[in-house]
């Protein structure tokens, strides 16, 4: 696999151009830019923000190196002299940002970045893509938790997550959001997240008999077994998993579970369970997996199938009903000019901005207010911290398991209507009045229609 | 950012659990895995193939290290005899591919892969990982070339593609099927595509006015602009972009194009057109973006819409519309014995397969005939080709400029109705009389329903 040592160029070809452009029309002064989402996907009503340790690292190793330079150089593009600027170039800037696992909604900003105007430039491309990825994820796993109704459920999308990050970052976002585990086990490696699984299908059809398969698992794992019974037939398959519960339970070990990976899963989970409980093996746990997603979970749980836990997979790892958010990365401030783009449909709010929470008597999610980074909202909290400062990271980065319980403590205070799987309420975000004023004036200097 | 040395360990963990049990159990003999798509996603009616080269490279330098190993002891559920096999070893198989870029269909093997047990089923994971990204996003790509009806289609997806692999993935499988560029430096540089790209809407709106940040631009580039025009006002814009361009015009330049990104995107580009042409500006380009996919691109070919080129982002980078295959890596073979899997819905073909293609007399693609690999037809093409020999790459790994020219090349062959962009005809692939008769067999042994 041919890594990448630096990432600076893993960016838009415009950046660097209008990066030139800046420099040679010495336009060097301080942007903010904001990343906010413009608009909820189907069927949801938040965002879990993430993605921001991944961003700090980026910035704060920003460099583009020499085969970058040489590389650009040989695109006969830019000037030499923009190339030696580019060369010493590091970021400098500041960035205040909602810190990752804390719930987040429309037009909020996620992140600004306030730097010379190349640096805040040029990084754009980065900072969308790893904030979008890993919301977009952390919120679809949000989702599963919320549906799975207290049954744990764990990440096994590695196989069909977009690429090698993808499933990485996947693995991450969804434990922060409460999944209990993964089957990646690079993942468990590098963000000590506790992985999970046992025998694919694969494993059973390569023994002549499924029994052979069950017996030659659990004298490998005793304390340890997942037995899937589906290969040929559930039910039969059930019935042999019986068989091998008695025989461990005569050697005093204990079969820990089946799992059910295709056909009617409802249906199938049901009768599972008769077959355990009948032969008094009620502890046997029942595992389902296969194409699973949210709506199927909210489904189950509101019909009381008996499966213990979930696998979930594909439709999570690519947030298969909503693969990507409408986020954006726009200039709010230049020069200490509030600035405003007034596209069709994409109109943005102008100027640093800070969001405040507000909470009822009882410590539910009340509202938000977008507001002007300096006003001030007495008993309100401000979402937004400074995490940068001149290029460094300003904060101790919160552990994984730091963020995934500031998730679930944040999560249990926002309302069921706003957390609903189908047709969610909409949670109240109100524009302070000094920002709506803002846009007003800075609007009609631009003529446009605000 | 943590990158990865060794991306063994970028496995599910019962590959792991069952590679134990496989060694504890003495289970150590040769078995063929097959890699297939079980269905077409939705208006899909051919798969473009992708991947190949990080599969044959992953496999190639596949090793565990010493801190993965560490990792797996301290996990406490392995063998410290199966760590030492784990530590030392190598991917020794053969594998069988249809080579990158060529059209594949539904149940036609991608790749199969030949080795020890435990090999073969350690490195699924990342194999159908690649596979399926890539794959997906070639396929996707292909359909916006197709429905550009001759118009260049270029790139935009890093900011929006599921992470760092993702971004760069995308970049090449689009190319692959005939996108002419690609925004992501990055790529440009990995895989020497061209790349493109000129200003963002930030970029306009730095400046006080419009007209000062495409002056600013064109003395920067003169030979290479494309205003973007929509960032305010997108008539207003275009009236601008007539101006500059006379400008230039007075001083032996030419403005290249102007880029619409937001708004009616058909009726827009009608009305910059028609300001262009009376200014008597034919030659000026107008190059349309924003949240286009190949169902906006075939309605705008339909309806000739005077756009020059296309830069096509998030909705081909994500593949929006089907954004994961129901792709499967499948035991089909053990120690010589033919395997099949029963579960509903996901029976497999049994044994080592080729697949031959077959032209009529005009060279159009007729059909298909999935077979066993010892069968020969005459006259036929067949598809799979041996690439890797015991471990080592057994052919020449064409460049991507071969892979996309003979993607180029067979794509005309495939007759349109399959190609359509929504509702597609179904190619014909046939199982081979043998092929068939195997499975009807080791159905019959399983006691399975075929």
């Amino acid at each position: 696999m041919r890594t990448t040592n630096s990432l600076a160029l893993l960016t838009d070809l415009y950046q660097l151009t209008m990066a030139q452009t800046y420099f040679q029309s010495q336009r060097l002064d301080p942007a903010t830019f904001s990343l906010f989402i413009r608009s909820y996907p189907p069927n949801r009503g938040y965002f879990v923000a993430a993605g921001l340790q991944d961003v700090l690292e980026f910035l704060e190793q920003f460099t583009v190196d020499s085969t970058g330079i040489d590389y650009l150089h040989s695109r006969r593009l830019f000037a030499d002299d923009f190339l030696d600027l580019l060369k010493g170039l590091k970021f400098t800037g500041d960035v205040w940002a909602i810190p990752e696992g804390r719930l987040a909604f429309k037009d909020e900003p996620f992140l600004e970045v306030t730097a010379p105007i190349i640096e805040a430039q040029i990084v754009e491309t980065f900072i969308i893509n790893q904030v979008n990825l890993q919301s977009l994820i952390a919120t679809k796993a949000a989702r599963c938790v919320h549906a799975a109704g207290g049954r744990a459920v764990v990440d096994f999308a590695l196989r069909r997550a977009h690429g090698i990050d993808a499933g990485m970052k996947v693995a991450r976002a969804s434990y922060l959001a409460g999944f209990t585990g993964t089957s990646n086990v690079r993942a468990g490696q590098e963000y000590g997240i506790p992985i999970v699984g046992t025998m694919a299908h694969s494993f059973v059809s390569s023994f002549e008999q499924e029994m052979d398969a069950f017996r030659a698992f659990i004298a490998s794992f005793p304390n340890n077994s997942i037995l899937l019974i589906d290969t040929y037939d559930t039910l039969a398959g059930a019935r042999k998993a019986v068989e091998i519960a008695k025989e461990m339970a005569a050697n005093g070990q204990q079969l820990q579970g089946v799992r059910i990976d295709s056909g009617d899963l409802k249906k199938l989970a049901i009768e599972v369970r008769r077959i355990f409980d009948e032969a008094g093996l009620k502890s046997v746990k029942i595992i389902g997996s296969g194409g699973l997603d949210e709506f199927d979970l909210a489904d189950f749980t509101v019909a009381d199938v008996p499966y213990d836990s979930y696998g979930v997979g594909t439709k999570m790892g690519v947030s298969a009903d909503a693969p990507w958010f409408d986020i954006a990365y726009k200039l709010v401030e230049y020069d200490e000019r509030p600035v405003l783009k007034l596209s069709t449909g994409k109109v943005s709010w102008p100027g640093k901005k800070q969001v405040f929470r507000m909470r009822d008597e009882r410590g539910q999610l009340q509202k938000d207010v977008i507001a002007l980074r300096e006003e001030n909202i007495p008993g309100a909290d401000p979402l937004l911290q400074k995490v940068m400062a001149s290029g460094e990271v300003a904060v101790r980065c919160p552990t994984l398991e730091e963020i995934r319980d500031n998730f679930m403590g944040e999560f249990k205070r926002l309302s069921d209507p706003i957390k609903a799987i189908r047709n969610p309420a909409s949670y109240p975000v109100e524009i302070s009045p000094q920002l709506t004023k803002l846009r007003e004036e800075v609007g009609r200097q631009l003529g446009g229609p605000e």
